[in-house]
């Protein structure tokens, strides 16, 4: 299907909520949590780089490259190549971020892999590659065939919006996983950064909701001709 | 769009999902929990009253009232009333699963909205009740003109599916949040009522996972000719 509103228009929202979202985790994380490193005494310093690379690699990176083919007026070769590259970049903001969670635990002598939102990220993470390095093969280099081009790609789009979403949702998670341990903590239910942490967790809903609707909209082709790819 | 699947095949697995979602979360509450109540000197046994109504309520029963147009064999006003009622049911369910939390809260003196689950559930039931509220007047009583019922389909299935998939998130929040709180406390994070909790979570992603899929599948009538809701 795709909704009768121009794609271009919604992807203005995207780019939008995206800033939005990437300044807010940056705010809670460099002025509330005390800063990123990749070495530190300070470990939580270590952690804090997992929500940023997790929500502008996967989640920002992530939603602008699904939205790439609706949202560019370049020709259809090289869309395919900005939502190839874009995507391999959030993929590899995506690796660096959880390895900065297993890097925080195992320094800090915290549980690995128990909570929901671990093993759903190790799902999800992993089902990002194989879907990337799928359509790689069958729509890059080498390339399937015809029928396998055209049988594959409403799975490819299907699928992607699939583990998107799951992504998403994901990320809410992780806010309210680490907000419940901060507030266990002594951090104030109701004080500015919690409503800071929620309120991102929003913006990044609010996203993902944008990057789904842009997807399903009519791209700058379909509003002369009615082609869609699902 | 329909995608070339038959809905029926896969509405099966909604049902088994919904089946298996529902013994794992009564298993949880009444044997790991201690059971459910509406008033008790343990608070915690009304808490336990709000997860098994909103999965099997507002998840399951909302999931079934979403297939149902694809999933059953009978007239299209039959599975409308269907769809109508079985909706109505989720929400009344949904309703009364997050007033127990709530009664819970109140009675045990815990403090109320400050969590994204619960910022979430709010704005979840409200567009729920919505929609609801808008499909009955404008598809069954006094019903719209044709014009307004055929403009509102596309987004009537498009938002439904939205607020659907934002309360199958929202579920895996609320898991989540319920189990950090009892490992806080003590529970085992690597322990059967820890694995039980989060593979619920997860058998409620695959039922909403099936759910949409359902939804954009093939009903039996598109199997005779080419009409799809969305």
């Amino acid at each position: 299907m795709a909704l009768q509103i121009k794609a271009m228009y919604l992807s203005y929202v995207v780019h939008v909520l995206g800033v939005v979202g990437a300044v807010m985790v940056l705010v809670w994380n460099i002025h509330f949590r005390g800063g990123l490193a990749w070495e530190s005494s300070n470990k939580n310093l270590i952690f804090n780089v997992h929500p940023v690379l997790m929500l502008i690699g996967l989640i920002i990176m992530g939603g602008e490259a699904i939205i790439s083919y609706k949202a560019l007026p370049f020709k259809k070769a090289e869309k395919k190549l900005i939502h190839l590259i874009l995507h391999g970049i959030a993929l590899i903001l995506g690796i660096i971020g959880i390895y900065m969670a297993f890097k925080n635990h195992n320094e800090s002598g915290i549980a690995n892999l128990y909570s929901l939102h671990s093993w759903l990220g190790i799902g999800i993470i992993s089902l990002y590659g194989i879907q990337w390095v799928y359509g790689f093969l069958v729509f890059f280099y080498p390339g399937g065939s015809g029928d396998l081009r055209r049988d594959s790609l409403p799975w490819h789009a299907l699928f992607g919006m699939f583990v998107y979403i799951l992504a998403v949702a994901n990320s809410a998670l992780g806010f309210l996983e680490k907000l419940t341990f901060m507030e266990n903590s002594g951090t104030d239910k109701y004080g500015t950064e919690a409503f800071l942490v929620n309120f991102t967790a929003i913006v990044a809903i609010l996203y993902g909701t944008f990057v789904i609707l842009t997807a399903l909209s009519r791209s700058p082709e379909e509003d002369h001709h009615s082609y869609s790819a699902i």
